[in-house]
């Protein structure tokens, strides 16, 4: 398959979906709504929205079901950058070669912005019970919840920044790396198959697909940060280092984390083994996410 | 009914509860569990998760089916304390007598804080599918939702902040009230009604009964940070007056605000006419809430 035509056409609906849902400047308060949109309409890869539509694909679903919740996962993910990137947390100027939130509309307007983003993304994969039974999205946002919170992005970004300047080994490195970022690329995927009805069965072999595909894209963007370029990235390299962060190239070098990438790669791609063709974006994606430059 | 009987047996359920649902300190990240417990576990009035079960049991249902999201909507509004005594927002080392989270745990431990708070919230709603059919959580979930971000509680904030200095007509304070606390106190309402299956009609009356509780409430803080005694508070008065906020002291002077919010008390308790015994302890929290000293 082609798959950068794939991917190409699936943003091309994301983003318009996102445009059509996120709440304009024309509505009170304006100010909020033109950050959020800022921020969530920036360039990106809508990874997350297109794991869980090429999951929902690969249990016979439409792409038009998981729209809204897909989404959903793009505000979240776009939280967490916003309020990563403040003053107190990262303190960046720069998110891929723009102004990070807080630099265009001030500290407290982007952490407000991060906040209704959350509570919007929630909102959104609520909206999906018109095309899915109510049961498969309470599931799919307990999921998320999980996904988001101390469980999952949260706990992983705090255990993070506690671990800078540590020796970590690999199990804290793990602990990390699971939750930072594997817990939503997961609940992106099995959340996308319940909604689209996915068998148990499917639902836990696309779970075994998410947990290696996360792991995968944390260890690839680490690996970035040292090799990777900086026009592309549209932000510096060498932040992780900097700052002393637990990566998995500071444990055991670049090349054995690329191997180790490329067997989380393998193991995704084995998860998929009872799928046929409708599986395809989703073992295209596997490769690009450490392939990608950016 | 001895109402002080009533809510001090309330709120020892819900703290229990609140104690048994949040993650604790031994479980990793304990330092982001014990920021979490730290606020969410403090002294309280709990009014909205005893407004969540009061209604419910104002249509029949009981305490235990709407308990675990009453225990979200107390993390909802935690969440929303500490985001707000943060530097870049009022900047307040105290409430309610005790260090803010920031000054307790570090900026960037509050910040995840109350996301953690934000995601474990929509977690409780969703747990409560236990007791609850599928259709009325998504339903709760998606009216917290609201109420929580840009059409809710974060709206009414940027709103107020903007405010802030500035000479605002009726129109708008009544669109920042709604907002800032209104929104999230007729969630809480509305929703237990929904959890319990109250009749469409009865939850249009509670609906009702929320709104004139929530801005009797807000205006009732307006008065305690001109009138209130700082000791009981936890915090100094006249911060309002200082930082020039929109209030309604402010707008209409001290007495004509006590008429109102005794106007909008008379509403509430108007709007439950429907209602026998079962709904007396709405009737006298409508009254406490203009009636308390802290």
């Amino acid at each position: 398959m082609d798959l950068q035509a794939y991917l190409a056409s699936q943003r091309v609906l994301v983003d318009a979906a996102l445009g059509r849902l996120l709440p304009t400047a024309d509505e009170r308060p304006g100010k909020l709504h033109e950050a959020m949109r800022y921020s969530v309409l920036a360039p990106g890869k809508r990874l997350r929205p297109l794991l869980m539509i090429a999951s929902a694909e690969a249990v016979g679903g439409r792409a038009e079901e998981v729209l809204t919740a897909a989404c959903g996962l793009e505000c979240i993910h776009a939280f967490s950058l916003i309020h990563d990137d403040l003053p107190c947390m990262d303190n960046d100027d720069y998110r891929r070669g723009r102004l990070t939130s807080h630099r265009v509309f001030g500290d407290a307007m982007a952490l407000l912005c991060g906040d209704a983003l959350l509570a919007l993304a929630f909102e959104l994969v609520c909206r999906t019970a018109e095309h899915v039974p109510y049961e498969r999205v309470v599931a799919a946002l307990q999921l998320v919840a999980q996904a988001t919170g101390t469980f999952g992005m949260v706990g992983g970004q705090v255990v993070d920044m506690e671990s800078e300047g540590q020796d970590v080994d690999e199990a804290t490195l793990t602990f990390i790396h699971s939750r930072k970022t594997g817990a939503l690329i997961t609940a992106a995927v099995v959340s996308g198959a319940l909604l689209a009805n996915g068998s148990a069965e499917a639902v836990s072999d696309l779970r075994r697909y998410g947990r290696h595909v996360g792991l995968a894209f944390q260890i690839a963007d680490d690996i970035l940060d040292i090799v990777g370029d900086e026009a592309k990235l549209g932000k510096p390299v060498g932040s992780d280092a900097k700052s002393e962060k637990a990566t998995y190239p500071r444990l055991m070098g670049l090349d054995a984390s690329r191997r180790r990438a490329a067997q989380e790669v393998a193991e995704a791609e084995a998860a998929l083994a009872g799928f046929g063709p409708e599986a395809d974006p989703l073992r295209a994606m596997a490769a690009y996410i450490v392939e990608r430059d950016s």
